[in-house]
């Protein structure tokens, strides 16, 4: 067994250990939880599907649960984004990650956008929304745009990445997005993040929270080993 | 402007002409409308939020409008599923391809995956029901198992991939799923099909429609010229 690299545990308390695949099974699900607890992430991020599951086995502890919304295209409709946090909520949901409608911010339909994401805040009052705005499909002006769209409309988090873009968080991202929030915003940063190394320029570029499925590897070999 | 390739154009009336990319604007929509009428292509494939605009461009023609569910991982509870779905054809779906819970048939949660379908199916009365079951994620018995569980359900047709999976469509695919399912459930292939080649090879082990982002190309082109 590798030994936990000390100089990476502090990064675990910005971890959302997460597991989004479709073929996760329950056995998966109980999996992260146990290693949430262990390492002392976050948070774990799971399907919706999952979430009663995870809120069972980690109501005890401090881990927070997160799920996602119109995961991971964002192309559901206002209504269908909204029954769906307000269902994850229901089931003890602590935080919903929802992917906003990248389709009307590239096409300049920023009402739309924003209302898609009015809509879903209306519905889980109290409770952390992060808006999703896939950095990798938008230019450096239009991630600014839509930064202040999600703000604008209750946003409590923004993040990069779906994970399914073309890219994942970077540097110049989280600093894009950091310069356009007030500081009641957080950011997320996601997508593609194996390594202590890059999680640790996130966090210091102002991210938050680091959404990934390489926690472990994160926290016990730092930059070193890049596959968990 | 290249000549059509006659050879090809019986292919035409399996296709449904799809854009699901997050980034997809209206004017896609509209073009992709267009180009359906223009091509005599089956139907269009769009997502939940652009339904009522596919709706609103095809209703005089005979161009059916498709949208999907749980897309693409499927891992929404079924009660949202089955929202998304109806909210749908409320906006003018003829037609639903909804993703099974992987996840669970992975982990032989057969009656959850059953049920999960099930109340879909009751949401849509008359409408057509397509299960994606992503056999990228599954082995030779659990294609058949699912496809089964499909059509128990009440589906219409099975569909093999979302196209974010591993892999698209094979001939393979299509011959298991054939082999166990009764005549009146029909199958869709979808993800990675990109030249006139793949797609009546496919149709012809038994495949009715074919669902791909390269339609034009496989029209056109046939089996010669590979992107679109």
């Amino acid at each position: 067994m590798r030994i936990l690299n000390k100089k990476n545990a502090d990064i675990a308390k910005h971890i959302e250990h997460t597991l989004l695949k479709a073929d996760a099974g329950e056995n998966d699900i109980r999996r992260i939880c146990i290693q949430a607890e262990k390492y002392k992430f976050a948070a774990v991020c799971v399907s919706p599907a999952y979430v009663s599951l995870a809120f069972k086995l980690l109501k005890k502890s401090r881990i927070r649960v997160v799920s996602v919304c119109g995961f991971p295209l964002g192309g559901s409709v206002s209504d269908v984004k909204a029954h769906e946090s307000h269902n994850a909520v229901e089931d003890g949901a602590d935080e919903i990650d929802m992917v906003a409608n990248i389709g009307y911010l590239k096409s300049e339909r920023y009402t739309q956008a924003r209302k898609d994401i009015e809509e879903v805040r209306k519905k889980i009052p109290g409770k952390v929304l992060k808006v999703i705005i896939e950095t990798s499909l938008l230019d450096e002006k239009l991630i600014e745009r839509a930064s202040v769209i999600a703000e604008e409309a209750g946003a409590d988090y923004v993040k990069t990445s779906t994970g399914y873009g073309t890219r994942g968080a970077t540097v110049k991202d989280i600093e894009i997005i950091r310069n356009v929030l007030s500081p009641r915003v957080k950011i997320k940063a996601s997508g593609g993040i194996r390594t202590a190394e890059q999680a640790r320029g996130l966090i210091n570029a102002g991210a938050d929270r680091i959404g990934t499925s390489s926690s472990i590897n994160i926290i016990k070999c730092g930059s070193v080993c890049r596959k968990s």
